[in-house]
């Protein structure tokens, strides 16, 4: 949540004379997404976001990202457009750097989302789903299971130093999911990070969907669990079920479930919890002095999965 | 340059709802400021800046801000105006902290500002002396000589550590400063701060002025000598003598200096240049992990007060 590489005014300028969009009458850096730079530019014309892809979103997956989110915009999701420069360029380079320019969306994300909004999140990632149930592009999800197992090599010292206990009971968890993990539910392009954070507000209606940079060919499902897991807790952590089964009738109310789906629902929750659990772990163990970037307790994480392990969805699967 | 307090839709909903501004569409927090929380924020109505006061600002402090703000904007400079609830409240909290929503400026900051800019920042800080020329308060400098004096106390070696030889070099700069610092310069309300950040442009046209926190009374000349050591040099640190001639010029279109102003301004470009590198060497080495603040090495503003001292301002006192 800050600016990595600076942009002057000059050099801005210079980028900005490839599109059709005309010139900047303000350029705000600001403090979204995690390690890549933005900027907040006004034109004469219209609003946008300047990304500067910096370390955690992988250079070989760029083209991916900005061809999903153009497909995704282009058929009427609230999502932001790749903006193409006048040789028809989304992607392109800024003091060596991959960037690109998007379509500024406005509304605002709620941090204590209530259940209206969660029910809509549910519609618009079913939407999403259905909108690219034919894109013909795939890309692994690195941060499944055997991802997991990979995040949690030697590290049972490290959980137990943060909770004692939690080095065993993870480690369970995880055997656990591993012998268990549907292979046969239905697949297709998630979104795979949708927090709150990532979804913005205009009252209790969807007005955008942000921040595609974990997108990748997985379980249908599992994106609706790592939505429950993210919005479905109170402030003190507690778990919301009116929240959750307003999520899954949103979503259902533009793809219902399988029953197969559904039968897994918990599971698929507590595989999100632990994806979020480890790479907090992870993340609160590496060095970031130079990163500006705030740390967050994998402990929250921990819990969530401990509430899936011990009582499910009380949406009563 | 980050986002120290996290506020929320709920906090903004409810914060917003003691204005007639509108409701929020939008609500990004920015990286600027220093050790500031600001948020850009866009209404049904209008667009803002809320900031939220951290540490670096004294609180006791902030009225006299405030109305200095409201008297230059209120006078027809482009300087933010800060926005009064229905009770007529300029400075409010949040989430225990002072803060206040000022009117957003549009505009671009000139990281390399070319001649016509110097000479138009010049002729905004003359304006912005004359307007306040009359101003009731007054706040002292701080960090003027007895200032600085206080922060090199014991830190020599620190210098020395950067730079070899420079503690001493300092030493005997700050002893011949203290005798020779002006007392009967014209004084006034000053910015102090008059970087290039803090000038919005619109082409070479000044659309805004921002950022302040640092004002306080002091000698006039002295606040054209601070901005002539921050933008008279280039990105290599050479003196550009255009930038100066221009920011004089522009300065005196306005307000026409004194001879005595005239006979310190070299003297006045040291002591900002000691001003800067002693606040800055102080920052070095302060224990910053939490802070999400990037340092800024000294040794710019060491070798800036060489080149005054050396060599004066070829602007031809």
């Amino acid at each position: 949540m800050a600016v990595y590489t600076q942009i002057s005014d000059t050099l801005l300028k210079e980028y900005l004379s490839a599109y059709d969009v005309g010139e900047a009458t303000s350029f705000k850096g600001i403090a979204e997404g995690i390690e890549n730079s933005n900027y907040l530019l006004q034109t004469t014309t219209e609003k946008f976001i300047l990304t500067i892809y910096e370390k955690r979103a992988d250079p070989e997956n760029l083209p991916y990202y900005l061809t999903l989110m153009k497909s995704l915009a282009e058929q009427g999701i609230k999502s932001p457009l790749p903006i193409e420069d006048r040789k028809g360029l989304a992607l392109k380079t800024l003091k060596g750097k991959p960037c690109c320019m998007i379509s500024f969306l406005n509304g605002v994300s709620s941090d204590f989302p209530n259940d209206r909004q969660s029910y809509n999140c549910g519609k618009v990632m079913a939407e999403m789903h259905k909108a690219l149930s034919d894109f013909p592009e795939t890309v692994e999800n690195t941060l499944s299971v055997s991802g997991w197992l990979e995040l949690f090599k030697g590290r049972a010292e490290q959980a137990d130093a943060l909770h004692p206990g939690a080095g065993a009971f993870i480690a369970n968890q995880l055997a656990y999911l591993q012998d268990q993990w549907p292979s046969t539910l239905p697949r297709g392009t998630i979104h795979a990070d949708l927090f709150p954070d990532n979804v913005l507000f205009s009252g209790d209606e969807v007005s955008g969907v942000i921040d595609f940079y974990f997108a990748c060919t997985d379980i249908w499902a599992y994106d609706l669990a790592i939505s429950l897991t993210a919005w479905c807790f109170d402030s003190e952590n507690c778990f919301l079920p009116e929240n959750a089964t307003a999520m899954i009738a949103g979503y259902q109310s533009v793809r219902p479930l399988e029953t197969e789906e559904k039968d897994n629902l918990v599971l698929l929750c507590q595989g999100a919890s632990m994806r979020f659990y480890l790479t907090r772990l992870f993340d609160w163990y590496v060095d970031t002095t130079d990163a500006l970037v705030k740390k967050k307790n994998p402990q929250v994480y921990l819990e969530r999965l401990q509430h899936f392990t011990r009582e499910g969805l009380s949406y009563g699967k």
